[in-house]
């Protein structure tokens, strides 16, 4: 248990998502090494609060090891044991700032994905200009065929209801262009399924890279590479800007005046962007929640996190996106009886789905 | 010819090109439609500047056109006439900040690719932390094999050579993490070539997007999917920054006032990044030279993609890219040969490449 800023950072985190939301609907069960855990729960007060649990784990899969390795070698890790009371029931939702790979392989090969669903997907929620959206896939599945990416779009739409409150997510497919014929092979079979789901998935089209923050769309369907690729390079072109413009405004006196006077529009813009309270990201389509925050979390990072868990556990996300997929379900068996002519049966179907 | 600003952007943006580059060992041939040229090069003091001719087009392929049909029917129009005189050998490059897809579709099928290369790919230089690197391939080949992107490599490294003077350009392949096995299908094949092409390329490994604007490599390849997605997220993440530091800062004077004093800051940071001067991308891979510049190019940016374009030709761009390619083939027939243990032959072939 911890994220690189080690478990201390995660304790304070737990900290402050319990004093921001004092509700008693819940309980959080620290999996770790309980020698460590124990002081740091002593130094933050929490060691004697009722909703923080202890189970001891002895091992700790590092960042750098082989997903499927540490899985079956390290079965008393602090992940696979987290994963494991899940699937006991003991708890409903994994938090972990671990190893994305070790986390998405656990809870696949231990949670099994929904029934109609492939494979999970990693759904974020990405600051816009106006609004901000959800990306699905940003990393679970780097080649994933046509149907994973519309199955995505109904995990990306609940979680975008979830996290985002709203009701009737719009959902776009990214792509190099938004005319009907962009797209790579993928995209353009994926945009034709889209057009056969019957509003399932309230689609609106191709969207690329220029309107990403135009607020048009709630969700953002894309393949895990990409997704996970366009991420990464958002916020390294982020952390890129914010280095230079430090380093521009140390170079002058009058500058540092200038900035000074101007700090309250920096303030404003995180508040208008804000990562922190989005700062976990589900792997979605799993029998029971996991969530993956950022390796480098911090303790506000990890409460962002915890709520955003605690979000998708009470508007029990998992049992709408069972509904939507068995809706999909239907359509596809109708398409396929439709494509095959058995017309006859189709309209009972039909019927059926209302 | 002209840009989303029209003809008189373009025009400002020879003169600007011109003033700037005073050498006579170029000429410049505006093509479009005479009556609307001729007064745009008076009203700038070009019309009787001998560097600048004029050869009329009657007409225009609109942004919103389908390529391959544009191409086919609009025969008179500017773009095609340009590629044209390109092919005649009556110009050596032609720029343009046209409709992409036509100009793709136009340059490769009436310039062709050079012998040993599938298709062109589109380069662009972006501006990184401490340097400059070049992206390839930015969207002209959404679907490429394993091979392509190889072969991309080495237009991107003759690309990096020309436009930001790097003599051995170290070559990264843009992947979701950086571990060997990590990648989609095709960066994994690629990686696996890459591997094998005996230091044709400076080939440095893989690189996630996170390390994007570090500097470690001075060519990232990628499929043109991936790239263009990539390229437009990042300006349109860029655009929203700015619209939002903007907004912001309006909303009081003292954030104004903070603002003046700071404003040595805001232009250091773009001459950092210098987004002007590196505002054309050219087809790379083409028997001849073709330039896209973006179509909402101001004249300053005109001017970039003209200083660019001459570059490429003054530093015989093509005559390096073939020589690589050569090299790359005959490797690529040593590796076949040797998989086909005809080792005798092998050896010939490798004194033949020296």
């Amino acid at each position: 248990m911890g994220s690189d800023l080690g478990p201390s950072e995660v304790i304070a985190g737990i900290k402050r998502a319990l004093s921001e939301d004092k509700s008693a609907d819940y309980n959080i069960v620290v999996v770790g090494s309980e020698p460590v855990i124990s002081p740091l729960l002593l130094r933050n007060g929490l060691l004697r609060d009722s909703r923080v649990k202890v189970y001891n784990a002895s091992q700790v899969i590092s960042m750098d090891e082989k997903p499927v390795q540490a899985m079956k070698t390290k079965r008393d890790s602090s992940m696979m044991r987290a994963i494991e009371i899940v699937k006991l029931g003991t708890a409903d939702a994994v938090l972990s700032c671990g190893n994305t790979g070790a986390l998405m392989a656990g809870g696949t090969v231990k949670l099994r994905p929904m029934d109609g669903v492939e494979r999970p997907a990693l759904g974020t929620v990405i600051p816009g200009k106006s609004r901000n959206f959800v990306m699905i896939d940003v990393g679970a599945s780097p080649d994933p065929r046509p149907e994973t990416l519309v199955d995505n779009a109904i995990l990306g739409a609940n979680y975008a209801h979830v996290a985002l409150g709203i009701s009737n997510p719009r959902v776009g497919l990214l792509s190099n262009g938004t005319e009907d014929g962009k797209g790579n092979t993928i995209v353009k079979n994926a945009h034709r399924l889209f057009k056969e789901q019957r509003g399932v998935i309230n689609y609106g089209g191709l969207l690329e890279g220029f309107n990403l923050f135009d607020g048009d769309f709630d969700v953002v369907v894309c393949d895990g590479f990409t997704g996970n690729v366009v991420l990464k390079s958002l916020e390294s072109c982020a952390h890129m800007l914010k280095d230079i413009l430090k380093e521009e405004i140390c170079k002058s006196w009058v500058r540092k005046l200038g900035i000074f006077l101007a700090k309250g529009a920096f303030k404003d813009i995180k508040k208008r962007l804000p990562i922190d309270k989005f700062s976990g990201a589900p792997f979605l389509g799993l029998n029971g929640l996991v969530v993956k925050a950022h390796g480098s979390s911090n303790s506000k990072q990890i409460a962002g996190a915890l709520h955003i868990t605690l979000r998708c556990l009470r508007k029990k996300m998992n049992d709408r996106i069972r509904e939507d997929v068995n809706r999909l379900k239907l359509v596809r068996q109708q398409n396929k009886a439709c494509a095959s002519g058995e017309k006859d049966s189709v309209e009972v179907w039909l019927s059926d789905s209302k």
